[in-house]
């Protein structure tokens, strides 16, 4: 998508994402336990979106359209309509127009381009959001409302875990067809952890694992699938976390940045985005994204960059075998080239292309509507230096993300420019 | 919201909207029990679209961008990611954008104006659907799902039929303010009735509802609400329907119209849309719509035309007290005004202002992600003398619509002109 009128990201707030192995997280064993509950998904919302304001310092009544990314409120936290819950964040904000989109795990990411789309359409001040709460039932209950991301009838029953299932089948036709390895994925384990461990916000921010313990399976890093013929290609440590959390971010004009009286030189520009939809349950080849690859090259020729210009990247590693494919569709190595890129340690922060800097989905954690949403800011603030002890050394000064809804059936890749 | 590039509605399709008594629904008494089921909300969704293809002439593969309007499928059909569902309609569909959107009993209305804003973001052929499926469960438990509307935390709980109960409390509050009676507000019911009689799609097509049966409770008109202060507030003859049914139509702008050979005399156009959504489970006034209010001012406004201008309207008659609300918020009559309007038979199709000309969501039926689409394509259908028995004999030139959702949280309005 070309954008005929210039988007600025303001600033934004994520909150600290958290659920099981977060030292916060409160459960049966947890010494807090039955002394207080872990937030709910309004109270993280709340929070984003204040957190936002205080950011930013935009008074919320300036705000013309907001948008909610969320999955699954309605199921997890008995809560739909998210919009109009969104709006009770501050009185500023009643009677503003709100929506809340979703895509499954890409409904953040569309959030975001909804925002800018309302910019295009003549709007000067938006905010994007995005929440989910994913911890209220048991992590097999919680799979199987994860699988409404799937075609259901067809798919849903290729394993309690339906998606962990789909990605080990990926897992599988990519090792095969290219001759990837764990130990080479393991990387993108080892790297997402490491990354975690120096942020503050990420649900893994306390757990250290090494490359030993991701390259194998174990006691400690089972093999958890009941399929049989995929139980193999997937370990605990593979994939991304079920946490609780939300993000916010605030878009405007160049007319907006006046208004707000904050220089556009303060914010990081939208060039551009993509956005491509599948068919559900139809994927034609396990072995690359295609609906990614598509959008990709939509923002790319959309936003007139390469991917050799890209110097930050946030995408969407729902598994481990996931972040290889994404580098591929995104242009940074080429097909089959994902683990060896991962391995080379051209993904770190100190590589040639830092990919989720902050831990990804993998270790800072996957609260599915926020993802698409605090991927922006994470790409925001490694170009202006907010990172703290991620940042990379020299600020990137064109970053990308890429967020992905079921098995490679939505995506929205977006590209900002410092 | 003011357009700054021209928009039309090239067409759409409708699908029957079945439930509860109308003759083709399959439950426990009807004849085909156990020899066929309901149709699927994805059986739907795909008429819905396949039948604005047919309609309109379009090419698939014209379409530049999608979006569908649901609820609550991931409850009732154990199916998010619609977007990506809506794709598999049709292989020209593969890989075009696509995106739910959610604001409960308005999803569908947003959907349509999230097409109406890619198409001023600078697309140029956008399609906007709505689907739902309510009847797979119990109607208690269906109220529950239908609770994620609310403020769950602080609202599920006034009446395990959690809506029917709100809007009680609204009739009670209304008619003490205004003296209006129930003798009044049924006459919306029968207007109801009477133009889904005359409506092939409607889901009580077959079902009569006299004046005196619509009046007061009886035996086979129940109060059936267990909260004590607001059950005599309710009969079922108030409520609108748990229907299943999509709805889907088409877009253009002045390219996209020449583009497709198409045209705009052909068409209707979208002059205005006005969107506004209130802080949840925080309703000031009972007596009136304010969420409402204020997006059809926003619309008047943004379209440059007066409530005195509108020849047909199309507003979210949740139970009959909505209709009496939703034409005073609309300027049709005065604060209160609302009964007699009615009960002076000004909103027939023979009246000065005809509302839910087809049944409305009382009678026509309300599959709820559908119920915002269909309203712009029964507006549009009366402009262009397309409602067979059920046509306003002088095709309207100016018409408006009015879809809300949960307790007049999210409302957006929208103005057309043939």
């Amino acid at each position: 998508m070309k954008l005929h009128r210039r988007v600025f990201v303001v600033g934004g707030h994520v909150t600290p994402f958290i659920g099981k192995s977060h030292p916060d997280f409160v459960w049966k064993r947890h010494p807090d336990f039955g002394k207080r509950e872990n937030p709910t998904l309004e109270q993280h919302l709340t929070a984003a979106i204040r957190g936002a304001f205080d950011d930013t310092g935009v008074d919320p009544a300036a705000i013309q359209r907001g948008t909610v990314g969320n999955f699954l409120g309605s199921l997890f936290s008995n809560q739909a309509h998210l919009g109009s819950m969104a709006v009770r964040a501050h009185e500023g904000l009643y009677g503003t127009p709100f929506v809340r989109t979703e895509a499954a795990c890409a409904s953040g990411g569309l959030a975001v381009t909804a925002a800018i789309d309302a910019i295009q359409a003549g709007l000067d001040v938006t905010l994007a959001a995005g929440a989910e709460v994913q911890t209220t039932v048991s992590p097999r209950e919680g799979a199987g409302f994860l699988a409404r991301a799937s075609h259901w009838e067809t798919e849903r029953d290729i394993d309690d875990f339906t998606f962990p299932a789909m990605f080990a089948r990926r897992n599988k036709a990519y090792k095969e067809r290219w001759g990837v390895t764990e130990e080479q994925l393991a990387h993108i384990v080892v790297k997402a952890y490491a990354n975690a461990n120096r942020n503050p916000l990420a649900h893994m921010k306390a757990v250290k694992v090494s490359l030993e313990h991701a390259s194998a399976p174990s006691d400690t890093n089972p093999q958890f699938l009941r399929n049989e013929e995929l139980r193999e290609h997937l370990k605990v440590t593979d994939c991304s976390q079920v946490s609780d959390g939300a993000a916010a971010l605030i878009l405007a004009s160049e007319e907006g940045l006046t208004r707000l009286g904050i220089s556009a030189s303060d914010c990081v520009e939208v060039l551009a985005y993509g956005h491509s939809t599948g068919p559900l349950g139809m994927v034609d080849d396990y072995t690359s994204l295609n609906t990614t690859s598509r959008a990709a090259r939509e923002m790319y020729a959309d936003a007139g960059i390469t991917p050799g210009e890209v110097g930050v990247a946030e995408v969407h590693d729902c598994f481990h075998v996931t972040e290889a494919l994404m580098t591929e569709a995104l242009g940074f190595t080429d097909a089959g080239g994902g683990g060896r890129l991962a391995a080379e340690g051209a993904t770190t922060l100190e590589g040639r292309i830092p990919v989720n800097t902050g831990g990804g989905l993998i270790a800072f954690g996957h609260p599915v509507g926020a993802t698409g949403v605090k991927q922006v800011l994470e790409v925001a603030r490694q170009m202006k230096g907010r990172c703290g002890d991620y940042q990379i050394a020299t600020p990137p000064t064109v970053g990308v993300t890429a967020n992905m809804g079921g098995d490679d059936r939505t995506s929205v890749c977006m590209a900002f420019r410092a």
